[in-house]
């Protein structure tokens, strides 16, 4: 493909893209696609000749469209936003063409530096004490990881090289092998499934803990289990304390954990994956109070603040931890410069890396902050109003306290009629949701997913719930 | 900003994008820019009011491009190349506009099913055995990874998980930590930095085996070091074997490796990273003879076949390995289809995952077998050229055979004058390579990178190489 048909087929897709976006409203938004539809759709080899990229914007409709499910339309309400703005967009086409891999500053010092300040403003906009910002000179700073996942493991990585060290110079007698074995960290039972994982891929014990009457993890209970495990002879070095669960959007009880684990040595993680992006607005920050006692921090602007995916934002007070535990350091990538800026490689676990910064750019500057502030505030005022609606019938209840873009609720019945209820709402085919449980209690999630997402959608989707509930209940009665 | 300010600003990015890449070797290739040169080019804070995209599409040029090292310009000749397509980067547009997160199927049901059947097209194009096929209705199948370094880290993830579940069922006395204590993988002291990393992330043993005198692992060495450590009490559970490395592109001994890990219960992962295009091009594939013994192949189309990174093409005989040892499945994540199409998410460290499928399907159909053919052979004879040009000057050595699209060479003198050498030619700004080391020898390496690189492009750089050696030689004599 030369330069002339890259300039007429970007265009055409640009307008695509434009009309689909802005007719999102009209596609069904689960499609009706069995396993295996896509199969028979395409040819069972690539070609040998060039196809025309014509052929291709066809074949959009026909082979790619009935099986998408659309994240972006104003009656997805599953899972948690996916961020989708036309500045992001933009930025990743600049992105594409630039197309270096930054994993030394000298390998593009642009995508380093743009990076490091766009870290240093995101930082400000929430808020977040100094010493996790680059621009205070200290040794904090920020990084984009690809997922909170990400984040999750590279801080536990992080807390395993620190509580080594620290351990080794204790007891110089201990291995390695024999430290790690004693190594104990702790999350809530309802933190992300990532988690675990991150326990699982460290190799390292992690404990799952009981949450408070409200679902938050309390200092309390973060205390009592450490105390138990030193007793035990074991190492208590990592904790993760979650601000916007998944499954219901609560916020664990920051402000008690982190003086319990700056007092036992135990980095703490904080994971604001969703919610992170509501500390934009002033009037939300309340819910990271004590914020200033984590080692790492992290939300994903990919969520919920209008950057695409992949952009998950974390900071770290003191990321030479992770640096001396991944430094490993071929000649090939050496260069004269290292010390002087990140080489952002030590920071993650994948070794190359995209220009990702390029989206945060565009988007912080083509919105400006209060727009961001705005769009955040209008999302959470839409699950407010949607919790009113489910209210005003008596048939259900609010299962969790509506503090940002999520409201959970059931029926006030069984957990069989709330799984039915589902069932016939996802079938419908206008809306779509995701359950969760907690302590047994099955429950339905709208999430405010979509970003041109008003009242009237929010009207059409708690229509569709309670015609489908009283559909279920007509059936049982 | 809405559809229609898109529309234009989309159109202008796309013009921008074709400009610059067409007149890519008028910049200079590596920037001139010091630590620290951004910050001061922009403000301290994100704007509070929306800027101008005009402002942004300025800035581009005063803030971004004098800090860019320019990947994809014939003059850039470090690491191994970067993919970089006109197709690929239409396809993002269309996939950052559908912003799905394909972790399960029903997340978006094409996301998932355009990848199976892509990296049964690519797997088809290489001549990998059926086994690997999900088309061939086995167990096997194909995943896009975000690199190779995930590639190698998943495989030995799932090696671990079935050696551990191996000695389990022969020595149920024995606990997992008490195997995981006493796992021992292998992989050649040339083999990638991931590699190690790899092993330091999964918390086990890896064992770094000395080449032989052509730098490839030879069977002969693997057999050896798994009979001393099966002596020592040690379960031998994984091995790497590279075709292409990274210092030297050179093949280790697939067709010996592969019948002693058979043999010994011993996972075999393949990373062809860069080497593994040229597979595409028959004459090639007598260099990954033996690939059928293999348990997971991994090479990457982001590198050096025309798609953007990232896209790390990695295909696993038996994928239910890492399924079951990363199933985490809380309910949010559950769907009625589970078990008839692959939940990816089950493949990867990360939870979510960009729909980047669309970038193989739309590189494979505009460019077709042929010309990614054509593209191989071409940048093969260019490095085969440049040997030619090396060879013709009897002051230089080549250090390793050139089979793909790099040439190391040095000057037949100290170590200190090639370091002088090398210093000189980026210096001098007009091309820019990188270095490497290899028993003490310290050599050049000049790969082939840009997609537009042309013979003509070949000499400036080898006149580069060649007056800079003038200028060394002559103040050293």
């Amino acid at each position: 493909m030369e330069a002339n048909q890259f300039r007429e087929f970007g265009k055409e897709m640009i307008d695509y893209v434009a009309n689909y976006l802005e007719n999102i409203r009209d596609r069904r938004v689960l499609p009706t696609v069995e396993p295996g539809y896509l199969r028979p759709l395409i040819p069972d080899n690539a070609p040998d000749k060039p196809d025309k990229w014509e052929d291709i914007m066809k074949d959009i409709e026909r082979v790619i469209m009935p099986g998408v499910t659309h994240w972006h339309s104003p009656r997805f309400h599953a899972y948690y936003p996916t961020a989708n703005s036309y500045p992001a967009i933009v930025a990743d086409i600049l992105s594409g063409a630039i197309a270096c891999i930054g994993f030394t500053w000298i390998a593009s010092p642009a995508c380093t530096e743009l990076e490091v300040v766009m870290l240093d403003w995101l930082g400000k906009m929430l808020g977040l004490p100094e010493v996790f910002l680059a621009c205070s000179g200290g040794k904090g700073g920020g990084v984009i990881q690809g997922t909170a996942s990400e984040a999750t493991l590279v801080a536990l990585l992080g807390a395993k090289a620190r509580a080594i060290d620290r351990v080794k110079k204790e007891k110089p007698e201990m291995s390695d092998t024999e430290i790690v074995g004693k190594l104990v960290g702790y999350t809530s039972s309802q933190s992300h499934s990532s988690v675990e994982r991150a326990g699982l891929l460290g190799g390292v014990k992690l404990r799952s803990l009981q949450p408070d009457d409200n679902n938050k993890l309390s200092g309390e209970t973060l205390e009592k289990a450490i105390q138990e495990d030193l007793e035990a002879g074991l190492i208590p070095f990592y904790a993760v304390a979650t601000l916007g669960t998944t499954s219901s959007c609560t916020f664990d009880r920051l402000d008690e954990i982190g003086p319990v684990c700056n007092e036992n040595n135990v980095w703490l993680h904080v994971d604001a994956a969703y919610a992170g992006s509501a500390f934009i607005c002033p009037e939300y920050r309340y819910l990271m109070k004590g914020i200033e006692r984590a080692d790492s921090f992290n939300f994903n602007p990919h969520k919920w603040m209008l950057v695409n995916f992949d952009c998950s934002a974390m900071w770290l007070k003191d990321p030479s931890w992770l640096v001396n535990a991944f430094n490993v350091d071929p000649l090939y990538l050496k260069h004269e410069q290292q010390g002087s800026a990140p080489d952002y490689r030590h920071w993650q676990i994948p070794l190359g890396r995209r220009f990702r910064s390029l989206k945060l750019w565009f988007v912080l500057r083509l919105f400006g902050i209060e727009n961001i502030q705005a769009h955040i505030r209008k999302q959470i005022s839409l699950a407010k109003y949607f919790e009113s609606l489910v209210r005003s019938d008596e048939r259900f209840e609010i299962t969790e306290e509506v503090i940002m873009g999520l409201v959970c609720f059931r029926l006030k019945s069984s957990n069989e009629i709330n799984e039915t209820l589902l069932k016939r709402i996802n079938g419908r085919g206008v809306i779509h949701l995701v359950p969760s449980k907690i302590k047994d209690v099955y429950f339905l999630r709208v999430a405010v997913c979509s970003r041109i997402t008003e009242e009237p959608d929010m009207e059409i989707s708690w229509k569709e719930v309670k015609e489908a509930a009283n559909d279920v209940l007509s059936k049982t009665a």
